[in-house]
């Protein structure tokens, strides 16, 4: 992936998204559009396949709903931006039974309220990012997970599978001790369940997830069923750096945070001049705000007004990490055009979410202020499958999720 | 268990029942009974509260429906038979779920076939010493084991309970190896979720099952339901003796051979004289025959007439031992007592057999003579937890199971 030829084919696609219709996308930039800034697809040729059937390409991500949505939420979301601009039919698989496993002191209702939450929040991203979503799909786990079929299909593949296999797909992104739930061993077989039940023909996770992919790739056929493609991002580091603490309200950019909020926070942000690797905040212009640019047709632009400079406009990260490491482009240029093209997502989602009593309604109740006051402290190494609220277990030994950028989705179901 | 005080409780209670309604038992003779010949009762008060709030005790027994019954099935139904006589409500799990995943290539169909095949032949043993079933109650697995409300329970008592803590659980009755299938860590947490959803009382196991009961107490109360209590069948060796191979067609007896095929079979059987220690011919009159003549109000005659002797009567199996120990009841006197007490019980059952059209068909979907031709061998260790199909680790290591006092009912799934 990421190739010179899949960059300008994916980029020439952009170009094109940005005036016409997808429809127009050739095979090839439709797979370029798919693979971009992925760190791995695996089985391209399942995807191949569909395409020259002329069937739109069926791709499922699945999020726990537990704590509040943050900016981490852009990495996985401008991902699937680019999978709709590509034209795939994406589900958003809403986990609301893990998420209600995740933390089995909060009541169903309020697991509910959040999965009503998490669509409100993820459509408003996508609307921001302007592309088509009438290929969006959520469907919400408890809707098919209790059905007999699909448990008749778990017990099956409990039959099937040792718990040395379970143990090793899940070891990224589950704990790895004696006294860890069994329902660790049990997720990576409900996820690759999941792929049938969705009816897709491939799966979009972390890089963390890679085992689970694997494994599933091996299993599903064990049931007579087909093995899925899937895409794999990277693990992105925290835009606001690894040591950030849960503890500081500013460690987490809220999705509905105004725009001189998140300028703080990202003025407040560790960056170290000239070191791109490990960098929250050029993986950030990198996953997010470059995608978010070109595809609306647009760039990433740095101002330098008080240098009496040019602006610095960027469609490439080559370049911009390249500038970064030679100094042009200091950390106190790149904060402020961090904010003001962040401010540009969350501004219309901000706009949304004022505009909507209905969603205003519904984050009260999933997310009710007398109980962050209590500040209940969750035990944070749980380990959930799914990217939307990714495993501390990576988030603390790396500093960096796939699915959260600011390294604190795990902070942040902590603080539900 | 076993106390001289409740021995003759349970046989006072026994005389009563021949000759009156169970109705007038006390409710310690009503205990004496239930605790009759098993090693354990775990938490009787809560089966005291039972009878002091007038109502019936409410216990179940679980069996997966995998190989066709032989005489082991005896020691467990004997048990049955003296809870019914005790005025329990007995429900009978007939485990079709587990008899699918045990041999998954088997069609779910057959396993269908088979549930019916064990409800005949439970109910034919029943009959046969002359109990009242009006309280019997059979209920198939896949009748609740698959509903949203179960599955559930699953999902959140895997988030309760540790690998660790399941595979404690299973230790005695689960092959630990990191190869097995992941089934054998979820297999407890069922049988501890299917004391809630049968509403019991209790649960009647095998001494083998005894760790699983242990952590069902545990595992329950977390859910919010109460804990139940449990009777704990000893381990009983096999009939015929360790050493039949189930290569070896004498190895079971069949519930359906005709008395001369039975007298053939425990002829061969194994039996040091003197030796009541681990003897399978002592073991089965002492938990199958003796119960079954005081349950019908008669005693266990062996006949000396070649000898010119008066017969020897036991309602006791202590004097029985004894006499053994001093060889005054040989092995070569006690095979033909034990032929006839068995035939006694048998004749009955293939009585039924011949009656009934209906259980002739469904013998014949069962267990179709062809595939017996084929001789499918079956890896042995899988471990299921009921004691109807006792593991094969059990039964290889100790000679003998709980439910299989031929100590061949993993032989038995083995040939299907």
């Amino acid at each position: 992936m990421g190739s010179k030829t899949d960059d300008t084919l994916a980029a020439a696609a952009d170009a094109k998204l940005a005036v016409t219709d997808k429809s127009v996308l050739s095979k090839e930039e439709q797979m370029a559009l798919i693979s971009r800034n992925l760190q791995e697809v695996m089985n391209p040729e399942i995807l191949e396949k569909v395409l020259d059937e002329g069937r739109h390409i069926r791709i499922y991500w699945g999020t726990a709903t537990t704590g509040r949505p943050h900016c981490g939420y852009f990495v996985p979301i401008m991902k699937i931006s680019q999978l709709l601009a590509a034209g795939c039919h994406v589900v958003i698989l809403l986990a609301d039974i893990h998420g209600f496993l995740d933390n089995l002191k909060a009541p169903i209702e309020l697991v509910e309220y959040r999965a009503q939450y998490y669509k409100w929040v993820i459509k408003a991203i996508l609307e921001a990012v302007g592309v088509p979503t009438e290929k969006l799909e959520f469907v919400l786990g408890s809707s098919y997970q209790k059905s007999p079929e699909y448990i008749m299909d778990v017990y099956k593949l409990c039959s099937l599978c040792s718990e040395h296999d379970s143990r090793r797909a899940g070891s990224e992104v589950v704990k790895q001790t004696d006294n860890a739930p069994l329902s660790g061993l049990l997720y990576p077989l409900l996820q690759a369940l999941d792929e049938e039940y969705l009816k897709v023909d491939c799966q979009l996770g972390g890089v963390d997830q890679r085992k689970i992919f694997v494994a599933a790739k091996e299993w599903l056929p064990k049931l007579g069923y087909k093995e899925r493609a899937h895409l794999l991002n990277p693990m992105v580091p925290g835009l606001q750096g690894s040591k950030m603490s849960s503890s500081d309200p500013d460690s987490k950019i809220d999705l509905l945070d105004l725009p001189e909020v998140v300028a703080r926070k990202i003025k407040k942000a560790e960056a170290a001049p000239k070191v791109t690797e490990g960098n929250g905040l050029i993986g950030f212009t990198e996953f997010v705000l470059l995608p978010a640019a070109e595809l609306r047709g647009g760039k990433f632009t740095v101002l330098r007004e008080r240098d009496g400079l040019e602006p610095l406009v960027y469609s490439d990260i080559a370049q911009l990490k390249a500038d970064y490491e030679n100094d042009v482009l200091t950390p106190q240029l790149l904060k402020p055009a961090i904010s003001a093209a962040l401010n540009e997502l969350l501004v219309p989602i901000n706009a949304a979410f004022q505009a909507s009593k209905e969603w205003q309604e519904i984050t009260l109740k999933a997310y009710p202020p007398e109980e962050k006051k209590k500040k209940i402290k969750k035990v944070k190494d749980k380990g959930t499958r799914y990217q939307g609220a990714p495993p501390a277990k990576v988030a603390a030994q790396e500093g960096k999720t796939e699915g959260a950028v600011d390294g604190s989705a795990a902070d942040g179901a902590a603080e539900q």
